[in-house]
């Protein structure tokens, strides 16, 4: 038997295992791959290029997927809400900023809303929202995120928003992670770097390569990035990332980032362009530190179900 | 049937549940009490000082107890160690420094050695020192530590250490905790600011009610509070603490407050003295926001044992 809940039934899925929807890298290829295998894949549909996501779902083929926004982007071009929302998706996943606009119109096409949070008072307001799904991310996520981290943000998530179906995030590339999220009141999990370093994830090979070779505290989060692309976020959040030679150049010297953001915005397009992870960013999250391989997706999520479901079963053989 | 494993048959304990060696606030009542209810009290040995150890083992009675150090403080003063041993401790845990040399003596005096560890780094060096048990301490915990979420920390130091005894700390207050850092691969918690909010802890009753106060985000962790009493620890370390408003004043202005180090620490020992936390600190972590009541040491092991194997056995009924 696998595991089974209101969060698999929900979704009609077999595991209870999700792909985080990272901008640019959770392609059609990849979320179709975790979708065939048994989770739930959603593309990375970031800051909102209709252009991309259409190509995207052609990808994916006949899979069940869903898309993931930046809420904050989505705002400035709701339209792509609507062109998203013709490809029917299983699932909308909105993350950072207020999904109340939004929730009429993807209830209305058939689909699932998934917020992710990272405070308590953000769960409160996802689940007023009327969220189907709350991911509840710790600070350990690669990407953006805030402070908390999961082992303590999960459990007041999960006391604060009675009979809400939820899912951990952050810090998990393992069935050691899926179990003890589990344990804590989650009902499944979102990985996003475990996933990142995979067979069919979007993504330069040097990337997954620096992902796979990242030891424990490769990882640092700040503004660094954001600054270094020009992008300006809301001031709570930050962006995770692998640590290299631009993180450490500019790490407490944000002001002064900032004041020559022009200028090393370009350089930092152009070294992303190039491929040149010593300056563009690799953006993961402190799981790296538990990740040694690149398997296909299919072997990800299998690896994860089989060994959540062993430990559970060990545990309380253990008891009796 | 209970909880049962290598922890609680090389401890001799009814409960995987350790009670953190919290400096001053694990004196022996608390230590006692948590031995008498089916876990391990350590003495919170802190610095080192014998009278305090001598007078707390005297109040703890007949109950087995451990003891645990600050080991670069302990090494100022090794003698102090000669002392604990000859109250003929179950255990003596090491924090913060090089454990191998008193390694020897502890073992020799028949006690187990606990090594907490921050890093898997120091995991490895505990091990190799011969470690009983290593405690892996994620950042959530109160007091002092480093940056390492557990979430992550946890599996990283069980791969790194074949065979090895782990117990799990941080960020952990309840039968959640417990279950959840057993899947990650640990066979015990141990904890500390739960402990604190319990009627047999030391400490002044305003604040535990702080801790039960403290909602998430509430703790900060670092190095002001050190700077605040004048006591330099090793580079790598802080401390965490419930935010105040001496927190608030100095975060970010680090370096005043150490040129002006003596000064304020006049002046917050005074406060520490009059019980105004407004100015002295309150030493717990982020597992303060899970903490809502003051109970007795005996209904806090109880709950969590209760707990724990009550989730182990339901999600494993869900599977079948």
């Amino acid at each position: 038997m696998t595991i089974q809940n209101q969060l698999t039934q929900m979704l009609e899925i077999e595991h209870p295992i999700l792909l985080a929807p990272m901008d640019l890298v959770s392609g059609g290829k990849l979320a179709a791959a975790v979708t065939q295998a048994g989770g739930l894949g959603l593309l990375g549909g970031g800051y909102g290029d209709g252009d991309w996501i259409d190509r995207e779902w052609q990808r994916a083929g006949n899979a069940r997927i869903g898309c993931g926004f930046i809420t904050w982007s989505l705002a400035k071009r709701p339209e792509i809400l609507e062109r998203t929302l013709a490809h029917r998706p299983a699932a909308v996943m909105l993350s950072f900023g207020d999904p109340r606009p939004f929730a009429p119109a993807i209830h209305k096409a058939g689909a699932r809303l998934i917020c992710q949070v990272q405070t308590v008072a953000q769960a409160r307001e996802a689940a007023e929202a009327g969220a189907d799904i709350i991911v509840a991310q710790g600070t350990e996520a690669g990407g953006h995120g805030m402070a908390e981290p999961l082992f303590v943000l999960l459990p007041q998530v999960i006391d604060a928003c009675p009979g809400a179906v939820v899912v951990a995030a952050g810090g998990l590339a393992d069935g050691r992670g899926l179990a003890a999220a589990m344990m804590l009141g989650a009902q499944g999990v979102m990985m996003g770097t475990r996933f990142y370093a995979s067979q069919e994830a979007e993504g330069n090979p040097e990337a997954k390569r620096r992902i796979v070779e990242a030891q424990a505290g490769a990882t640092v989060r700040s503004i660094v990035f954001d600054l270094s692309r020009a992008i300006r976020w809301p001031g709570a959040y930050t962006g995770r990332l692998l640590r290299n030679r631009h993180a450490e150049t500019w790490l407490g010297r944000e002001s002064e980032l900032a004041a020559r953001m022009d200028e090393v915005a370009r350089e930092y397009a152009a070294a992303r362009e190039r491929g040149d992870f010593d300056v563009a960013g690799v953006i993961a999250g402190e799981a790296c530190a538990l990740i040694h391989d690149i398997p296909s997706a299919r072997e990800i999520v299998e690896r994860i179900a089989t060994e959540a479901e062993r430990l559970i079963r060990s545990q309380a053989a253990a008891l009796s």
